[in-house]
């Protein structure tokens, strides 16, 4: 918990830098809002029971329930951000980081702007996310579903294939070309020689130079869909290239996004892996980031189809956890649980009503304190407890203490004790916390 | 939401003060956990559909999952804070701020420990965060379940209706002496002289004092239960005087807490109203956090029923947020939604490569920034968009400024404008935020 806040914390300001307000929707959305939004994954929807008043089902993101809540507020223009739990029915494998319940990070910017400047800003966020993590080097993936579309149109793929051909791409990340092109030509219907076509593109990832080259591409600069793609995806590079982050952008003609609702730029970052992990796993590069732009969304809300353009990313922070947490494993890390900076200790018999009083002066100056719920405890008790918890000072009242009008306060490290008058304990105990 | 942000805040860092670890648990908990815990509340719990695999509910409160985690864990011991949504299936009368979804804030310390320490820590840890919520004076309700049942025994309930009279008495906050003495009697069969002795003890109300009248109580003395309740309330008024809360803590006999699974000490905490508003709504004074003892709920989830003694507190804060946001309304306060400190803008056209590559160095300082997503702003728009949004700085990028090497500082308070060297440009804007 201690690590899901800190990472929490980071992402959640870098939303606000970009000037996003927080936004939050309830778990449950009526069942239809949430029908045909997914593609082949719609399965994994939690369905309610129906006891009586409208069906309902729990939200499987935070993206279909923004457009819902655009559509239904009339809002034409918004920057949020939204923490939330999402469910999925999925059977957990957690080797993976994928989990029935987990936590979603969103921005999304809605509105009808100048093209590709929201979507830099979101390619931006990402960047400043990952930097900030320390999770090592990583790329972002980027595509636009116009060129994807285009690329099928000119292969030969029939138009009704499209979705599913793009689902298969997809999993280009999780499995070898070799297994997609079977899956496509053996289990879709899709022609060999059309596979092989998009097998020549989907190879196909660089720089802004590559962006140059499909532009002179003799079939798909045919293709309209591909062309205005294209077009976008050059604004892009210029965009990033000003933020300064051109460096770790690449253009992919492999990648896919699974979801339908996508209509234009698509983005997916992973983190690179060393040349160690390369050799163990080849494949297996996680997502930790992802997002696209889904301009139709909000319209199929909205009872007159007024659209309302969006871009926007998902953190992937469930699978950021397990990675930091295996870190702090593998370099032996500890973390304290508990932030309690004073333990209040006596040792001696009968003390219990000194130490609430003296622990009810320490809480009401603000500061983080703990006692045992012990009439007596002893007093190697009350200090193994501070070792244990990380707990840094000890105040300590006796007998002797108390006829003098003092407090012993104690470093748990040094093990140094001195006698501070009682009136001066708060401000003594203020100083030392605000030096270490 | 952000006033909702300052006020979980707040209590958050209350409940880490007293040395509380955070805890997260699933939204759903299997059907059968949560059956039988909520008495006569029970049917408002929300069921998932069965889609295969286990039936699942979605968890109605905070503290049967973190009983059912201690059992599932064998954790013995532990001091727990977990912020989180629960549901409901409420009508929602927006009024009193009940919803469907609603926050809940739980504190609970689970352990065998010496009599009241951890119950007066809970009283303690309420006063703390309304005092610091600035809601106005409050009274926190303390009473026992045990004087309530010996209360009931010796005024001639059958041990039968114990429960059911327990959930009548409950509502006293909100319905007069008379509908519930009617409740009792013609819906629930209680004989009009059971309900009369019953009457007399529930318009009690004191300090410690009324504790040892009752002690000499002639009917209520004669009951063992009563008499162990009686000395815990004693220990615990000692304890909260220690505290310097004792002024906040009235024993009142009235006080039931509906939930089947409280075993002791039960408390409350009501917002007293100014005299204008008690003129007006007599009984309307709502609950702002409320808690108790509950010793046997963790032991129904073990298989050898081991039990873990429990005492915990929930602060309401869907009634305190709406509270607090309706004093914001009568005061007129406004409240910024982001908190971006400063805008970029230009008055020129063509110079959005300058803004985005200025604000990308704004970003990587961690300055929060905006500007506009429009190739070709007016500058009129770009400064009205910071009054808006109540955005206290511009920095503005034109030719003039490009060719001389600054860049405007604007202070949109004041209007006034100095220009600066655009390499000492997010020094000075820092410093200009640390000063504010």
């Amino acid at each position: 918990m201690v690590v899901r806040e800190k990472i929490l914390d980071l992402v959640v300001s870098c939303f606000k830098r970009h000037g996003a307000k927080g936004l939050d929707t309830p778990a449950f959305e009526l069942k239809e809002v949430l029908t045909e939004k997914y593609g082949e994954d719609s399965g994994l929807i939690y369905d309610l029971q129906d006891q009586g008043g409208e069906l309902l089902s729990l939200r499987y993101d935070l993206t279909v329930p923004f457009a819902r809540y655009l559509a239904m507020n009339k809002v034409k223009k918004m920057k949020r951000y939204h923490v939330g739990k999402v469910w999925r029915r999925e059977s957990p494998t957690i080797v993976q980081g994928r989990y029935r319940e987990f936590c979603q990070c969103d921005f999304d910017i809605a509105g009808q702007f100048d093209p590709m400047i929201p979507d830099a800003e979101c390619l931006k966020i990402m960047c400043e996310i990952l930097s900030g993590l320390q999770l090592g080097d990583f790329l972002i993936k980027v595509n636009d579903r116009r060129i994807l579309d285009g690329m099928f149109a000119v292969c030969g793929v029939p138009e009704s294939k499209f979705h599913t051909i793009c689902s298969s791409i997809d999993k280009l990340g999780k499995m070898s070309w070799k297994d997609v092109r079977h899956e496509m030509v053996a289990k879709k219907g899709l022609a060999p020689e059309v596979a092989d076509r998009i097998g020549d593109y989907v190879q196909c990832h660089g720089g802004v130079s590559l962006v140059e080259q499909m532009f002179q591409d003799p079939r798909l600069s045919q293709n309209k869909q591909a062309l205005e793609g294209l077009g976008d995806l050059k604004l892009l590079f210029e965009y990033v290239t000003l933020f300064g982050i051109a460096e770790k952008i690449s253009f992919d003609l492999s990648l896919a996004r699974g979801l339908d609702y996508y209509t234009g730029v698509v983005y997916e970052a992973v983190l690179l892996p060393t040349p160690a992990q390369a050799e163990e796993e080849p494949l297996n590069v996680g997502s930790v980031a992802a997002g696209g732009r889904y301009d139709g969304l909000v319209g199929m809300f909205d009872p007159k189809g007024h659209k309302v353009p969006c871009v926007g990313l998902s953190i992937g922070v469930e699978r950021i956890f397990s990675i930091v947490e295996q870190k702090m494993k593998t370099f032996g890390e500890k973390i304290r649980t508990t932030e309690t900076q004073v333990f209040v200790a006596s040792p001696q018999k009968n003390f219990l009503q000194e130490r609430l009083k003296l622990i009810a002066e320490l809480w009401d100056a603000g500061i983080k304190a703990e006692l045992l719920y012990k009439n007596n405890p002893k007093l190697l008790t009350q200090l193994h407890y501070c070792e244990n918890m990380g707990i840094p000072l000890v105040v300590i009242v006796g007998e002797q203490e108390l006829k003098e009008g003092v407090i012993k306060l104690r470093s748990v490290a040094s093990r140094e004790e001195v006698a501070i008058k009682r009136e001066n304990l708060v401000a003594e105990i203020q100083k030392r916390l605000s030096e270490s």
